[in-house]
């Protein structure tokens, strides 16, 4: 029989973590200096949580994984983003009677749908968003989209480009969507099964159609912008010179909607233009949502603005740039088993090494000397100790420091005093004191 | 309508999250000196991967989410354990082919399970594990015991104890399950349903019936010690050595025979005995397991070993024994805006200095100089910065150092040196010159 993956799925193996492990640290750092607090809600919800109403995309109609257990009536959903189980959870918590509104929230970790696999679209990706929610100022759309440019400026990403519009509010929406439905009304029934559905739903995801997309119908329709009522043009502006005051680049684009039906005023996505991207050039997105917080059941006029960031397709814009976020380490000390017989002295070396924060391993296999010092070059140990029947006989090891070609004989109970003159170098770049410090050198703490 | 979190789960909000990323930390630490690598391994898998032919636990039989999606033959689970998908990852991606063997990896993520929820069983709950496979060596159980109990001792908890025992080989095994079924048979009639079914499948886990405990016939029945062959008594003795040479230490527990079908030789347990952990006091569990790298395709005779520890019956342990993880951190500097005229150039200075290293925030709400002072207090701001329009007018803010009670008035381009000599003495504490330290202390780099 044969076990695979599912379809869609894939493993992050240990050769590959690193570069996960950089891009949380990262994350973490960020919001943490950002002060935006991470929550994490359920992988599912209930499905109404996420089927909502008449939302028109493709996302909560096609694309979620739905079940029922069997003997249970209650359906369930992987989330398929982040957003709704985020207000969720603020609502649920009651969250809006915080003293110090708006909360500044992130998140990361798996989302789920069941799309068509290609490059950059896995059924299982990972997304970090934030969302802040309980406050509408044009400065907060700013600081969000600050935040995560700063993130993938401080990765090293170069190509990267703002794109930014507003859909107004309320009346401003209604408004555009009647003259949209007015335009369209004489070719709906030549276009696409999806347009037809978003023209009763969501005219304003028509513009969004990857089908319709050439027709003349569609390039003759009329912008948002010219719908505009005078409070959302001075709230769009206000978002504008906010960029411009932090420098951030952008461009106005009035046809991007985006794919989800509960925006209202600032949306936008930030792409990739380098061209190895392809069609999977967004690394994130988001906007202002309006009506999510009362739906939930939480206070009417709480507004929140958040994005998502695909880590995925994150990592391979990366790679399109040439950014490597691997950074492969050797081991601190690496035991060297002479005899099976010595197995026990060391196990023994190895855990007070590690005791004592040296990354160390050993052998397990009864292996020959020749293989085991193979191990060694492979896992760029710096230190190579030796333990064989002659060394337990005499009460101590034989240790090599590969860097230095110098090697000397100490007794077992003088081996961290030696690793530690061999590491003093290293050991005073960080001089911090912190006993749970993680920069990576080695702090010397009796367990 | 009312929107809530599943039964059986929760949400982790922002006022819990400090304590699971300490443990998260603390793992990422102790894996990368012990030199185990993290695995991720998908939600979801292909059922068969968890339903394995007659295996007789309640998790796989009761309790899996198992679920197929319209117009889809594919059944599919979320995890309920780790260690499969683990074994099918290691197999599928050929990591039995590494040129060192055994492969060392550890993961940490939710697992799921339709169960009955109660204090310390969540329908979806978060294990951090480790798995070693490639290579048998009594040495490895012990270390990897050794991994586990050094993390648990690293937190501060006290009230623990390892209970173990051996299932021996498959020869002693199979010795033992016929002097069972030969036991019982006469019994078997007036126990519960899952007994009967134990009998069948697999008569060792019944003397692990929480219905049929008390029965005279569970006190009289035989002790696995007394059909170990002679190979599987050597091995059980070594691996005790083992634990004894590091000083870890334990108590041999015949009865334990652990809720899942695929152990062989050493299985264990490691318990909290504090009074207030009730009937859920495993912390982490495992033990060997020989059979499953070849069902799952791989070449024979590769044995693992592997555990797992639940991470909210863990915290729920450091709670019984007083254990705090909480730290909480104030700000560094928090952006007070006097007047809705400058918020962009309120935005201007916290994005400077967050963009310097200082975790900062501001007001976007409009409020009263007095409610903002009030966030200063409640976020425990060290430093105030005050802007208004005079300030702007001046090209300067007002600096008020809320820890010595001082307050100056510093020109725009400033003000970061002026942080950094308020911070000086803090600064100092860390000098290890590292870009992304993340060891807490501020590091002034411009993005």
């Amino acid at each position: 029989m044969n076990y695979q993956v599912p379809r869609g799925t894939q493993d992050i193996l240990p050769k590959d973590i690193r570069k996960w492990h950089r891009l949380e640290e990262l994350i973490r750092q960020f919001c943490h200096v950002y002060n935006y607090d991470e929550i994490r809600t359920p992988i599912f919800e209930h499905t109404n949580v996420f089927k909502r109403g008449n939302d028109s995309s493709d996302m909560v109609n096609k694309e979620m994984y739905t079940f029922q257990l069997e003997n249970s009536k209650t359906s369930l959903t992987l989330r398929p983003e982040g957003t709704a189980g985020v207000v969720r959870s603020f609502v649920e918590n009651k969250l809006f009677g915080s003293a110090d509104l708006p909360v500044k929230m992130y998140y990361v970790g798996p989302q789920f749908r069941h799309e068509r696999p290609q490059k950059g679209r896995m059924r299982i990706f990972h997304q970090f968003g934030v969302e802040v929610i309980g406050a509408k100022s044009p400065m907060l759309d700013v600081e969000t989209i600050a935040l995560g440019w700063s993130f993938v400026s401080a990765l090293g990403l170069k190509d990267m480009k703002v794109l930014i519009n507003t859909l107004g509010d309320d009346a401003s929406r209604d408004a555009y969507r009647t003259a949209l439905k007015e335009h369209f009304k004489n070719d709906i029934d030549d276009m696409c099964a999806d347009c037809k559905r978003r023209y009763e739903q969501n005219p304003l995801r028509i513009l969004d159609c990857k089908v319709d997309h050439e027709k003349e119908i569609m390039k003759t329709a009329p912008k948002m912008q010219d719908y505009l009522n005078e409070e959302s043009q001075a709230y769009f502006e206000e978002v504008l010179e906010g960029l411009d005051a932090l420098g951030i680049p952008y461009e106005v684009d009035d046809r991007l909607v985006r794919g989800l039906d509960y925006y209202t005023h600032t949306v936008f996505e930030v792409v990739s233009v380098n061209k190895e991207m392809g069609a999977q050039s967004t690394v994130f997105a988001g906007g202002r949502y309006d009506g999510l917080v009362e739906y939930f059941g939480g206070p009417q006029g709480m507004s929140g603005i958040g994005w998502a960031m695909g880590l995925e397709r994150l990592l391979i814009a990366c790679e399109a740039e040439g950014i490597s976020l691997d950074e492969e380490e050797g081991l601190d000390a690496y035991v060297l088993c002479l005899s099976p017989s010595v197995k026990k002295e060391a196990l023994q070396v190895v855990s007070l090494l590690r005791a004592n924060g040296y990354r160390s391993d050993t052998d397990y296999l009864g292996r020959s000397f020749k293989a085991q010092f193979k191990t060694v070059d492979r896992k760029k140990a710096r230190i190579a100790i030796l333990i064989g029947e002659d060394e337990v006989e005499k009460g101590e090891v034989t240790i090599k420091d590969t860097l230095h070609k110098t090697q000397q004989s100490v007794p077992f109970d003088d081996i961290i005093d030696s690793m530690d003159a061999l590491f003093e170098e290293e050991n005073e770049e960080c001089t911090c004191g912190e006993e749970n410090c993680t920069c990576g050198h080695h702090h010397h703490h009796e367990e």
